[in-house]
């Protein structure tokens, strides 16, 4: 299996992809990759190519066509769960196929990630992203506060969840394989410790989300968005194999 | 919410509790209980009862009929994976419902676990069993082989899967919510870094399991399980909602 290395859409020129010396290092000293062996290069975005180690770094040999996106655009919107374990919300929905990945500080949020923090997490999507032979890098985006991420989704005409739980909401699996025909985006919201707050909870409402149950099982915080990634993503494929 | 207890049946007599002197302190210390206050404990077989904290250890109050389990019951077969990480398997799946996770050992397995590492993956399923509220700690077999593990099935007459990467097998979600009523067993064996080998492939389909993909992207062995049990248990609970 080829070693995959994501690179910034900057770095290509042409046929040539330039690459940094800690790629480069990476390459030759840690995947032990000589001259003429070759890799794969994504740029996060969807493009990928099948390149060859050369002097002066990446030689393009062909462009790929893989494809194991999902065709539907998922936005997980998750309130941040305490630091510790977060990443796990990271590594699996982004195996899972998630493409957009919102923080939004809560009520009940007690982690404020500096940039530090966001960055590691990116990191953290870029090498799932890797593993899982994605062509697409999920964006990991600065929190915004929950009415602001709500407020803003109110006029978008696309699916959007609320994922609560102890309350007696139909099952997110029966709205997903009820939709006639899956829709392009889809977003859910997944709460944090402790859960939504009342207000939380009806602007929620007032913004058109609908609140879905993740089964009868009290999931925490950080395992919500691994299973609602997990439906959405199967449901998404058998519905783009028919 | 009240603070969960999983003891050993032999523990319970009549309507008293008999703690353990670390369970005591524990409830006592950490989770700070004073005498008549109470807790929920659960002999991790089904069985719930509320609880007051007395001199004399637990007095049962009365008999909880939460139903948090899935009517079905899912056996995950995995493949030990390498050492690290390996917990990941017990945590999610746990909190998604399995009743029952069997290890194999592979061709392809590294890890030969001690009986230490069996008892630190139990106590993990007896946590994530608590942190869900679940009445059911899933038991963690011993390992056996793979051979042995697909013959002893073979003559089972419910649904069995294997998850496959790579290769070109229906989706495991199209199975579930095409079978007519949801069964009261089912059994999925995943594998473990680097896939089974063709023997192995195709022992499992002389003992009638039924290959499925879990979709384009190729998620970690460690992953694949996750993916399942939230599959099977999301599929049983709008089944035996309808």
């Amino acid at each position: 299996m080829l070693y995959r290395l994501v690179i910034h859409e900057s770095q290509k020129q042409d046929t040539l992809i330039n690459l940094f010396s800690e790629q480069e290092h990476y390459l030759r000293r840690v995947v032990r990759l000589n001259n003429g062996q070759n890799f794969i290069t994504m740029d996060g975005k969807g493009h990928c190519w099948l390149v060859k180690l050369t002097d002066h770094g990446g030689e393009i040999l062909v462009s790929l066509k893989e494809i194991r996106e999902l065709l539907s655009s998922v936005t997980l919107r998750f309130a941040l769960t305490k630091g510790k374990g977060f990443y796990v919300i990271i590594i699996w929905p982004t195996q899972f196929g998630g493409k957009h990945f919102k923080t939004i500080i809560s009520h009940r949020t007690l982690l404020k990630p500096s940039e530090n923090k966001l960055e590691r997490w990116r990191k953290i999507a870029k090498e799932s992203a890797e593993q899982s032979e994605r062509q697409i890098v999920p964006y990991i985006a600065q929190p915004i506060s929950i009415f602001e991420a709500f407020t803003s989704m109110n006029k978008m005409n696309i699916p959007k969840y609320i994922a609560v739980a102890r309350a007696n909401a139909p099952h997110l699996l029966g709205f997903l394989t009820n939709l006639l025909e899956f829709p392009s985006q889809i977003i859910i919201a997944t709460g944090c410790e402790g859960g939504w707050t009342t207000d939380e909870f009806y602007k929620a409402i007032e913004c058109n989300f609908q609140p879905v149950s993740l089964g009868k099982r009290i999931l925490r915080a950080v395992t919500a968005p691994i299973m609602v990634m997990s439906l959405i993503a199967a449901v998404a494929e058998i519905s783009n194999h028919e």
